[in-house]
């Protein structure tokens, strides 16, 4: 039991790592370019902030998933268990305003005079779409894992 | 030193009610106009999905603080920590969507042709921004509220 439990527990750091890496690069390498009454322009992920925020998040995502990985979970303690729900709510914020900026993108908004890009990106929006799947996985992956953390806490038989 | 836990318990829980409520209230009422070439445009929170998702998600993280200001904290549980951790992710997801259209009315983006509005209609992003002053007072406090969980669950001779 105590077994399976610690398998779990890595099978999932290393989903939330995998997942982090994953956002932060897809994002990272998304460019995509079009030309427009003879000018041409650009979508790269450093020409918007929330796009950013993404792969930097990400970023600490992967690295803090990758030190969790060696710590004993017989060390399991407040600083761990709240560094996990740090880096659960980083990994949201960044989702969340890269979604926003994604919906703005696709549908524009006709309020504010903003006109949406993505029929003249599409490569970019995909790429960023493909971004914002993986830092999901990783935003339900340290759902998860908070979740063992407070099962772990509330039945203290089951760590090593 | 129970009782003194017990009260900054509901004290949290208070001002995280009230802080979610302001939040949900100033964003709601935020609203201005501005006349362009003789016709009339309109600010409200509704024109946007990033502050509609602030209003609706404070808005049940008030709902719920007021219905947590009611568990016993003997029954502190695996499910009310779960729920305690998913509105400071819900609440967190509201704050950063919002923040990431308030930073493009506010900036503009001249990649993607989207230009600053808030010259335009500076009330409503004053409101907006206070808004969001009260959303992140809400985060911190749910945190704050996640950290009393965890160190309620690894002192149990606190718990009454």
């Amino acid at each position: 039991m105590v077994k399976s439990f610690r398998v779990l527990y890595l099978l999932l750091r290393l989903l939330a790592a995998a997942a982090a890496l994953s956002a932060a690069i897809v994002m990272a390498t998304s460019h995509d370019s079009t030309t427009l009454l003879g000018i041409t322009l650009e979508a790269k992920f450093q020409y918007n902030p929330a796009f950013e925020f993404l792969v930097i998040a990400n970023g600490i995502g992967f690295c803090y998933s990758l030190i969790a990985l060696f710590i004993p979970s017989s060390l399991l303690s407040r600083l761990v268990i709240m560094f996990d729900v740090i880096i659960a709510m980083l990994l949201t914020a960044a989702i969340a305003a890269a979604g926003a900026m994604a919906q703005l993108g696709k549908n524009g908004n006709t309020h504010a005079g903003w006109l949406p890009v993505c029929d003249q990106v599409p490569n970019f929006c995909d790429h960023a779409m493909g971004a914002m799947i993986c830092a999901l996985v990783g935003v339900v992956t340290y759902l998860l894992i908070v979740l063992y953390d407070v099962h772990m806490l509330l039945s203290p038989k089951l760590l090593p």
